[in-house]
């Protein structure tokens, strides 16, 4: 056994794993032990730096609570959270691309009808969404489960702001029938801001970042036999579409929320005068035999 | 600005610090974003072994207080803490090697004559310290201080057993006269565990690897005009000398307790029959102009 030098570090330091019996733990643990010592040697903290890091890490911990995951955060502001979405959801063919779950989904978000407005505070600008799901052949899905979330016109989400929104304001779950299609009322998203009152705060704002995301309806859409698609549709020509604080814009997933002035058509959905269209078409992929 | 994907994912981010103005946190940012990105793509974790990550660290922050670092424990078993120590204190020609000052120095450490006892408790075998502090060349180097700790035969140091040990106990600050000698009274260290009630101990033994250190002597060398050196010295034939849980070993810092069996001696110096001598000479580098 070799003892320490600043040259062989890693190699000495992975020595101690030699025994480890689960090989994935031990994969993982190696390569952690690689990148670390290479990100030291190549960036060379002094003893007042590597203190900051430890301090930092420190209070990243412990700013989480049961409703607060600060560590989720730093990961979602590095890329890391997107990078492992995409790992664990390549996509083959023309299935439509994932991306990141964020803290906002509920398990129990009520079931709507085709059609239903999802807005319940009345506030923003109203929006007709449609469009359909399909397998990759452009067969249409019989039964495909849309499950949908927004903020509100202020940024916010109904779990945010309990005392504010009413209970489940900007939610749903709706059903397809054999035509695949999925239509409902809502309202056009607008961008918010990720919380920085914690440690990700201090660094995005260090840094000379801005902690917000761009304009953006949630998405998870699944049916039986197929993968399901946790992702997002981005308002096109939003604010901070190319800077989303989390790394979760992909070119696929902008659409545009188009206007629509046209009195009658707005009467005919529900809505008093003029409003915007956003079509969006998903794609599942089946599950591989 | 582009959008994310799986090849570009670091690069993607790193857009984002493009503005950072402190240049030294822009190089820390990029580099820490390079490498972890590099982490991920090599080891891809499912959404379940991410999600254990933000969880292990999750509770490493949080078992952090007043009296316990969890943080600066998993840097130290990752031999960060090694690496950091050493890059800041690259020695040139014979110098001292550094090693890591571990959470066990006090500041207010009793200030003691040569010759003196620092061993309070009574327990374990005794020892006779002795060597010099010299230059790079050789001289002697007048009103160095030594600053000294260990672990008693139990393998804790007072401040862990407050309830059990004299307070001080294994303590001491020795200051050199103009020969530079240096030599004093104690016992021969034990090997111990690091703290193992933690997330790094479940690390530890999820691993294979084992928690303890090999004996040693913690000092803490310095002198008007000179580099501090903090290092410890080794037990030669020491348990655990080739698997240090934090890396602290070097080769230069391992030295012999050899056993002295002349109860003649052994009551010169104060002892009742046998006992173990250490020599250790400490090479202070003087600070560059």
């Amino acid at each position: 056994m070799q003892h320490f030098s600043e040259e062989f570090s890693a190699e000495v330091v992975k020595q101690q794993y030699a025994n480890c019996k689960d090989i994935r733990l031990k994969t993982i643990m190696e390569s952690a032990v690689t990148h670390l010592h290479e990100f030291v040697k190549e960036v060379e903290p002094t003893q007042e730096e590597w203190m900051y890091m430890i301090e930092y890490l420190t209070k990243t911990g412990q700013k989480c609570d049961d409703k607060r995951q600060e560590f989720i955060l730093l990961s979602d502001v590095l890329g890391i959270s997107a990078l492992v979405d995409t790992i664990n959801n390549r996509k083959t063919l023309n299935a439509t691309e994932s991306t990141v779950l964020g803290p906002f989904h509920v398990k129990n978000a009520p079931i709507k009808e085709m059609g239903d407005n999802i807005n319940y505070d009345g506030k923003g600008e109203p929006a007709y969404i449609f469009g359909s799901v399909t397998d990759t052949d452009g067969n249409p899905i019989d039964g495909a489960e849309i499950d949908v979330w927004q903020a509100n016109e202020d940024g916010f989400y109904d779990i945010q702001q309990p005392d504010v929104q009413p209970k489940m304001n900007l939610r749903g779950i709706f059903s397809t029938k054999d035509d695949g299609k999925y239509w409902f009322k809502s309202v056009k998203p607008k961008f918010y801001s990720i919380p920085t009152d914690g440690p990700v705060g201090t660094m995005i704002y260090a840094t000379g970042r801005h902690p917000n995301r761009p304009a953006h309806l949630h998405y998870i859409v699944s049916a039986e036999g197929y993968k399901p698609v946790v992702t997002h549709v981005f308002v096109k020509g939003s604010e901070y579409l190319d800077s989303d604080a989390v790394f979760g814009v992909k070119d696929s997933l902008i659409s545009e929320y188009v206007l629509i002035e046209d009195s009658m058509k707005a009467k005919e959905i529900g809505f008093e005068t003029s409003y915007y269209e956003l079509e969006f078409n998903f794609v599942l992929e089946k599950y591989s035999l």
